[in-house]
């Protein structure tokens, strides 16, 4: 039987949602919702709906999950709780300080509608999530440490297009290599956020903007950039486009512990992501929670729910005799 | 509430466990259990006893969970089984292709005594499998491979050190570089036997031994290495306890897949190990699973499971509030 999915805002992680759908032979997508004029959205998808969000509540028996691709800031906060409420529903929230809060938000309204709901999943906060917990709990006595990028940093670079005179930016987040190499020795460094990550930015200025004043804005921005070595490059519009026109990103978390007699034996364990698509992976993470959510509100397992909490069998289509085979 | 832990035989494995137990404030080792005579043997840990393997029914109320430490050729069919019906066990079972069978053994009788049983955990089968499974679930579409190595091979050093004229031997599995980079780079290659990995070989000959026909029975030894590219170097005593006398292993699972219109984004997900200790990081695989299963065994769920079907917060030690707050 298939798990008829629907899509909660069709911005980058929508259509990334939306593409992952495809992907999965178990997997059916009944509509896409928006908050704009469902008329002027054009989807990929051919014979799939396009709905007014504001009609949401009468696709309440047509849709086994509801993906949630909103944004973190002020839109997953609402909408998450809200939906929860009639809805299984899964979303990407990623303000980890603010995590527990939206847990428990989330997890009322779930309860309260017998619904199941799972949050912050994709891969940081979810599959990085998932390799920090079972890394750590294989080797409680080490040390784990999360690098991102080389990839781009929404959030960055929209901070850098709010300063005036700059047209368009691109901001890339570079792991420093030689901290990498110094962590998977097992040395255990206690690291500063300098020596953890540089910050290279790509700047289009409008014509006759002070550059260096530009350069000195973005450096010195609080919290952004003035914890970081950061480089800046005025590029034309056309190199913008030809060379930072994709959204790639990945990463690496990296535990290191000892074992043995004086701690003599050094284990390194490290899981990486090198993604083209940053919103397409993420899709794909949430289409495989999906299914998990969909199995899980069936079993009458209801509230709210993290990575920490799905048996990985959950997520995949193939059976016991399949997994004991040819996976195990 | 500790975690009373019993060890049930007492080599490499067994101590890797004990070493892992002491790194767990929640684990206690309660009896080293072994086929040789008690009095002969020797454990690391002051004041926990060793007893005779036959008589362990006598521990049945003393002990959580059990963790059988013997090998996958002729004990474990035997000994998991059989203690399954008295006793939580957890084994490393790793012969893959007789996985089915033997958990259908185990779930049996795990099924009869009310007992909780996982089987084939380790990092492969175990931590390997564990990614095996994500990534296909969030790349459905796309293929993985699993490298060994740089690392000591036990059964390829066995069945060097069975040839004539040969004192002892160390054989390492070596994955072939230039394969594991056109994997990362998603070209989803078709690779034989030979191009996946090397094996390197260290000799020590009886003095007079042919060499040549030592190095001929080893490279030309159906299926431990004639489907490989083997290289053997005779060294001395004094080398190989030099530079020779641990086992180290490690080894990386990759899975790429295409996302996007057209497929022309590439994600590439890669888990990998770098072990000083084999043996001991096993242990510690077996020592977080250990606390999984004695969870499970508390809720009633009973039989044999597998790494597919343990929730990750099963794991650790961390509560919610923790999880939420720090590792999500």
């Amino acid at each position: 039987m298939s798990i008829n999915i629907g899509i909660y805002g069709y911005g980058n992680l929508g259509r990334g949602v939306e593409d992952s759908v495809k992907r999965n032979p178990d997997m059916n997508l009944i509509a896409v919702f928006t908050r704009r004029d469902p008329g002027s959205l054009k989807i990929k998808s051919e014979n799939v709906p396009v709905v007014s969000a504001s009609d949401i509540n009468e696709w309440k028996d047509k849709i086994d999950v509801l993906i949630i691709c909103g944004g973190s800031a002020t839109d997953l906060p609402e909408m998450t709780p809200l939906l929860a409420k009639s809805f299984n529903v899964i979303d990407s929230y990623d303000n980890h300080s603010q995590i527990p809060v939206h847990f428990a938000n989330v997890d009322k309204a779930a309860k309260q509608g017998g619904k199941t709901a799972l949050i912050s999943c994709g891969w940081d906060p979810g599959m990085f999530s998932l390799n920090r917990l079972y890394a750590s709990a294989v080797l409680p006595n080490g040390k784990d440490y999360t690098f991102w990028g080389k990839g781009v940093s929404q959030g960055h670079s929209d901070a850098i297009r709010r300063i005036e005179g700059v047209i368009d930016a691109r901001q890339y987040t570079v792991p420093v290599a030689e901290a990498m190499e110094r962590v998977r020795r097992g040395e255990e460094p206690e690291l500063t956020v300098r020596q953890k990550h540089t910050r290279e930015c790509f700047v289009v200025a409008e014509e006759g903007a002070d550059k260096e004043r530009i350069r000195r804005e973005i450096v010195t921005m609080p919290a952004y950039f003035e914890p970081y070595d950061t480089t800046v490059t005025f590029i034309t519009m056309e190199e913008m486009k030809e060379k930072h026109s994709e959204l790639p990103h990945g990463g690496s978390v990296i535990r290191t512990g000892s074992s043995g007699e004086n701690n003599s034996h050094t284990q390194v364990i490290e899981y990486s992501l090198k993604l083209d698509s940053n919103p397409e992976f993420t899709g794909s993470v949430l289409v495989a929670y999906a299914r998990a959510v969909s199995r899980m509100s069936k079993r009458g397992d209801t509230g709210c729910k993290t990575v920490f909490d799905v048996a990985p069998a959950d997520l995949t289509l193939f059976g016991r005799e399949e997994l004991l085979s040819h996976m195990l």
